[in-house]
């Protein structure tokens, strides 16, 4: 068992008792930070970097260098996975990531074979396992995947999307197909996390980003039916500790106490959600993580500390609570006000535990 | 007291009986229909066709003479009021609404006369009165307006926005400010509100399109509150009958309570929320409207039946519910499918009465 100088997030997540509430933050190596933008220039794409062990690893380092971050995150994309299975993932500027070969027919969802996805992903968890090494047993990595239902959308729609006519048009015509599909991804994606489990990812966390756009039964039927597939294959254990699973649904505030319940350690909430009824909600079932206004950073060092108070306060006594943004943060952040939320958590959340 | 061949609509939203559930389509006048496409090109332009009372008298029946709707909707925008306030609105092609002059500092806000919603929107009221002529009493007419958190995003913005960050950063950095120009919001649209209902529109509708956007604490302190307002200045009587008021946040499902308690007597649901459990949550205080998925027109007549019966089943029996979308229908809709829809109310929704 490798030992850690910080395991607060790991202790959190599984509701155990701890100093102070741990933090870190979506998208925390990103666009806002000067350091990452450099790397990301000398890179000359953004995939470029993903695919580079070294430059992810580094830019996953850079947060930690200004900030009492509780956890690094790997340095990655959700889409990385329909790129391996061979869609062929781009990014045009201003119109955010497009696929060349978007799928929509039974013989495109039939060709689709699931193993290439940890197969063809050897880039990523090279990555994992340096960013690991380089760590130094300081603080836990997190290893990430997009849901199955959003991995679709994009893989269907051919990019963002802002009603999702064809993915649930699909979904509501053919449902079986969209089964299909849903069904290989789940398979993709619980080989690709338990590959960043084995080469050192020591908790993981499923980004639903899409999962809000769906009615609440839908969302049941094609969203969280495989997102609990998923977690039923992990490994839940590595260097004999548990690996915890953060589950985050954006808009998914209204169903907590369903997601609560699909086997993850921890659920993650957008800023839409009050802490507090949240934990009243959910109980002791799952530790929440989450869930400052990540628009809240443009707002001033005093007004930041206000809103970190009014979420631990809200949370209240004891542990089961991750700070973070309820979404990742925005390229035009200035990084002291990132300061200004770490320095707020780190000072006032002791009081709580 | 003039007389209605068809009131139920009137009737729901107040929860007495009816005989079925009443229904109508947010954006039932629009591009989905050919004969709206049709009028749309000779006007030249959308604003063309708002600013013309013949021209929107004719586009708000259409839909009428295809679908048994139980109430007609003022064609116009939510975002006259801001025109009419002086910034200056344009459509630009594939990026919606724009304002020629949107606003940000103190100067400019104090600037803004809300006297001027009521006094240049004499067009909207020429169509409202026009329209009430034409219906010739069978079914009640809905006027709107958008809430001033929605105006002011697209005001501060400059138009739509993925994150709101200006509007945001407006409000949480400069709270005062943000307040007075919701004030003159408020009394602005409830200016325009009250001008609708002494021109003949028998119920009104605040469209909250972007209130879900805001955090929990920052809705009530933003979005809701305001509302509130304006609902306590509204006439709520016209030609003797009451007036109501239906107010729709969209992504407000984990809000309802506090909707619920604004003075409105319905409030509108989108698609995330469960009818079932909203009317368990807000018991007989307020009719529910809603809430089929707009995209689920996309699937087939038979799908959207089944999906129509359970909306309805979900309800349950007795009145306080009016069939709606839980967002405006989309431009690439068959009218067909609309006709599956408006037919499976009328159908099945008697059994539940």
């Amino acid at each position: 068992m490798a030992s850690l100088e910080n395991d607060r997030f790991l202790r959190a997540l599984l509701r155990e008792p701890v100093d102070r509430t741990p933090l870190w933050m979506m998208r925390q190596a990103g666009r806002y930070l000067p350091e990452y933008r450099e790397i990301r220039a000398e890179a000359g794409s953004f995939m470029n970097l993903c695919t580079n062990p070294e430059l992810a690893c580094e830019v996953t380092l850079q947060p930690l260098r200004r900030y009492a971050m509780d956890a690094a995150i790997l340095f990655s994309d959700i889409l990385t996975v329909p790129d391996a299975l061979g869609l062929g993932l781009y990014f045009s500027e201003g119109e955010g990531p497009r696929f060349e070969r978007p799928i929509s027919t039974a013989a495109e969802i039939n060709a689709l074979d699931p193993a290439r996805a940890a197969s063809e992903l050897g880039y990523v968890m090279d990555a994992v396992s340096l960013i690991r090494k380089e760590l130094k047993g300081s603080i836990p990595l997190i290893g990430f995947a997009g849901s199955p239902w959003t991995l679709a959308t994009y893989m269907v729609e051919g990019g963002s999307s802002k009603d999702f006519a064809k993915v649930k048009s699909l979904a509501f015509n053919e449902p079986e197909l969209m089964h299909q599909l849903l069904s290989k991804l789940a398979t993709s994606v619980a080989a690709y996390l338990s590959e960043q489990i084995r080469s050192g990812a020591q908790a993981v966390q499923i980004f639903d980003t899409w999962g809000g756009a769906l009615s609440h039964n839908a969302y049941r039927e094609f969203s969280l039916r495989y997102m609990t597939e998923i977690i039923e294959q992990l490994p839940r254990e590595a260097d004999g500790r548990k690996v915890p699973v953060i589950v985050f649904t954006k808009g998914g505030g209204q169903w907590l106490e369903a997601i609560a319940d699909c086997g993850a350690d921890a659920v993650g909430l957008d800023w839409t959600t009050d802490i507090g009824a949240a934990r009243e909600r959910v109980g002791d079932r799952v530790c929440l993580q989450g869930n400052m206004d990540p628009t809240l950073l443009n707002a001033s060092p005093e007004r930041i500390r206000d809103e970190v108070a009014q979420i631990l306060t809200s949370f209240g006594e004891g542990s089961g609570h991750v700070f973070n943004l309820g979404h990742g943060i925005t390229p035009g952040i200035n990084p002291d006000h990132v300061a200004a939320m770490v320095d707020a958590v780190v000072e006032l959340s002791p009081d709580y535990h």
